[in-house]
């Protein structure tokens, strides 16, 4: 990356690597589960787990990137109508 | 496990291994992405693919599960009002 | 109806009236809100408000289904796959 | 409201407006089918409807509520942390 480039998450990427890591324990614990034949609810539950894991990994990106995008500091000459198209079109597959 | 046990994904355990595998795989794509500083909106377009690929697996096993609870195959004794008591409480945190 | 035929929400069906006539009652709200240019931010509340309650009243309806299924209330000779597809259909449209 | 002050939807109202008229509608029909107590599933079908019309809708909001922050038009002096702070409240309620 350009070293003057700014990212949603630039001020908290240890913290969202750490999320990122626990999420990949967290399949890799299904998937032992799933080899273990262990039960349908017990399995579904730790997928919810994972899936609110996401869910707020994701609300962080959202968050950081309209900061960004308010203050102006992803790169000056952006169009904010494109910054929004692009970012709802995010919103809209979160949502869905 | 019991070997007469019978697990709603027993007859597609293959599959589902497989399944969490890539998921695994995309978790570690995130990781890498972020490492590299990629842009906001891509890591969430990733983000959103993961949460689609669990949602499929999770709608698989509550069928699965769903199946075997219909025939009466899972274990006999079973009261049929705490199988729907366990069940919905699992679609309840998959819907939320 | 046949009267014989059992719903899965026949015996809370009061219940399930008076919970659409709230939200009938939220979603004139809304109207309101927005005929009197309410804050944006204000008129989200009140859908994510609805949303809820529906989600709400639409697990309520999976489950009383369920148990009829379960118990094999619901007329008798359907088959039980049959039965798992068309509530996983359902279950899916409110998952996504 | 203060006719210098422009919401998100002001350029869309009629369209909004319709859009909460049909939903009202779609309420109604579902009370309508459980007063004639018709089948779980088709009702759940309904709600599902009204559910993925209701989202539409608030992604319509979020979207103009959006384009007036980014530009500034919703009233000068606020904040941007606030604002997204706010918006993020909104667009968390929506996801989970």
């Amino acid at each position: 990356m350009d070293t003057t480039t700014k990212r949603g998450y630039t001020a908290s990427k240890e913290q969202l690597l750490n999320r990122l890591a626990r999420v990949e324990g967290q399949v890799r614990g299904i998937t032992r589960m799933v080899e273990e034949d262990r039960y349908c609810i017990d399995v579904l539950t730790q997928i919810s787990a994972i899936q609110a894991a996401l869910e707020k990994i994701a609300l962080g990106l959202v968050d950081g990137h309209l900061r960004v995008c308010m203050r102006g500091d992803g790169g000056a000459q952006v169009d904010p109508d494109e910054q929004v198209d692009e970012l709802m079109g995010a919103v809209g597959r979160l949502v869905s």
